[in-house]
């Protein structure tokens, strides 16, 4: 297997990207290659960093130019015709990788694997979905942020994606899926909730639990959270920055009191412990659902460790074959 | 001026109530009247537990009857024509009382308001807004339940009213009003915030500062953020879950080490004034805006002070007449 990395996409790239690649091939133990792809002088120095990079599996792929984190996708895509990404999304269209992972601008990546690989046979709309902490795992909140105003029809095929890839990733056989909305009853919702609930709960493949609402997302309840990618960026956003403010809102008030200080030392380990559980790098990053490869999309400010864990999620992802079952189940649902 | 308060509306109800009202009388320092609405006999029990209650402006008006929290709020106002809320809602529409506060079942009050009191002319959906914690100060998010899909017509009318109500409340002459959306760039979001960027950017009155995403409406930068109630809501219960969580996680970390515990002890201040910053009992309550009266919705677990503030807010919004600055803007909007 080999994995294709964009060593030039994300906030602290090339280094934490490599950094997170080199560790990856350390990890692997041979079961993968690592492609980086980008500035081939760059990534070569980065690697010089690291220790015992000749026995590693680590490959590198040119590519001249490089998509910024702020530059319009579509036009960053025209004009650059050999940017990291471009190039690396066309080696798995060639079949000389099995997955890309990236931590660079998300509507690039989106729409050169919508260019580059094309939609599974049934897909009508790709998806991406983010996993969410819960007391003791993780949900997978689908659609995040790529296809607003959705039909019924799309709503049901992100929750079946969903549902495949999150019962494949941690060998789950029915995981549990909830329509996201502002009541428990069936009746409640907007107009294309309360039509989407009746086709899902039609669907007999799905382990369909019923709405859900927003108290219950974090709540470990259900495995998938369906809405459209407005809401689903929305939430997204809102839960990221709410820690922020908590943290920082904390840190203000222990100011400089000497108790508080000391409170907050003997706090270290505790705190450290439940950052880890809300910490979004220890999931990786999230897959473009829909789409025909495997594509790893990561935060802009991914570090070392959660490239690290995107390449071995891409890694299951393949193993899995999570995209044949998709395949399968959506090929004749027709667009 | 005299403020129904619904003794027995709430999880608490009717202790927490008329405690809280007790105390809002005894703050009134005889500016108001309190009128509490519910049963005579349990009222009277739980105003015997107070001190001094015969010097406090407080008068009984009785109801025969109580709508729970779990009642649908359509049948239980048909069948309970004596409930404590439809009693008070009557005394506001024969102008014997100037504004109502009710913990109770928010459906209920919404439907008896509406019914009771009607809409003031000009408004095509009345709206309930709820204040978000900033770093320094509130945030209004309107609409949080009460309108799913809606026009952009609609999303126009709460930016008006919410801005009004959080101008007159806090005395700001120009808040700050932001659209949620998925994007800053005003082609960002679905078709309905599409179409309501561009009249909320021709409405001269309003200080729309444009388009905000779900990270910015704790972070202080506009003072109303407008959304539909489908998206409110979710949001809303989302962000009460997360600290919930969070709270919750930290104190399992905590656990049983000795050094965490004393830890806590220590930083007991700092995350008493964390929480203070974060507790929606300081706000009280929002009120039902665009009905033709004062009608300020609690929480559901209102405490004493929860009440004291809300009614403390229902004098303000009377004072600042929402409604006679709501009726002149809106009068010629048309439906």
């Amino acid at each position: 297997m080999r994995i294709a990395v964009d060593a030039m996409g994300g906030d602290h790239a090339p280094k934490a990207i490599v950094h997170g690649a080199v560790e990856a091939a350390r990890a692997s133990k041979g079961r993968f290659e690592v492609v980086l792809v980008g500035d081939r002088d760059q990534i070569e120095t980065e690697l010089q960093r690291h220790f015992n990079i000749k026995q590693l599996n680590i490959s590198v792929e040119h590519a001249a130019e490089t998509i910024e984190m702020h530059e319009s996708p579509t036009t960053a895509l025209r004009r650059k015709k050999n940017s990291s990404i471009g190039v690396a999304i066309q080696l798995h269209k060639e079949g000389k990788v099995d997955a890309v992972v990236s931590a660079g601008n998300t509507g690039a990546v989106m729409a050169s694997s919508l260019l580059g690989l094309g939609r599974i046979k049934g897909v009508a709309r790709p998806s991406i979905g983010s996993f969410l902490p819960t007391p003791e795992g993780v949900c997978l909140l689908i659609d995040v942020g790529a296809n607003v105003d959705c039909k019924p029809q799309n709503l049901l095929q992100f929750a079946i994606m969903g549902s495949i890839f999150f019962g494949r990733l941690f060998d789950i056989e029915k995981p549990k899926v909830g329509l996201l909305s502002i009541g428990e009853e069936e009746s409640k919702g907007n107009e294309v909730t309360i039509r989407t609930h009746q086709i899902l709960k039609q669907n007999s493949h799905l382990n369909f639990i019923g709405n859900i609402e927003g108290r219950d997302i974090m709540q470990g309840i259900v495995d998938i959270a369906v809405c459209d990618g407005f809401v689903g960026n929305i939430i997204l956003k809102f839960g990221e920055s709410i820690f922020h403010t908590f943290s920082a809102s904390l840190k203000e008030k222990i100011g400089k009191k000497i108790h508080s200080k000391i409170g907050a030392l003997l706090l270290k380990s505790s705190f450290r412990l439940v950052k880890k559980n809300y910490d979004w790098e220890e999931y990786g990053g999230v897959p473009l659902l829909g789409i025909n490869g495997v594509v790893i999309i990561c935060h802009g400010k991914s570090s070392p460790k959660a490239i690290l864990n995107a390449v071995l999620e891409a890694e299951k992802t393949v193993e899995a074959e999570v995209n044949t079952y998709i395949k399968r189940e959506l090929e004749f649902s027709g667009e």
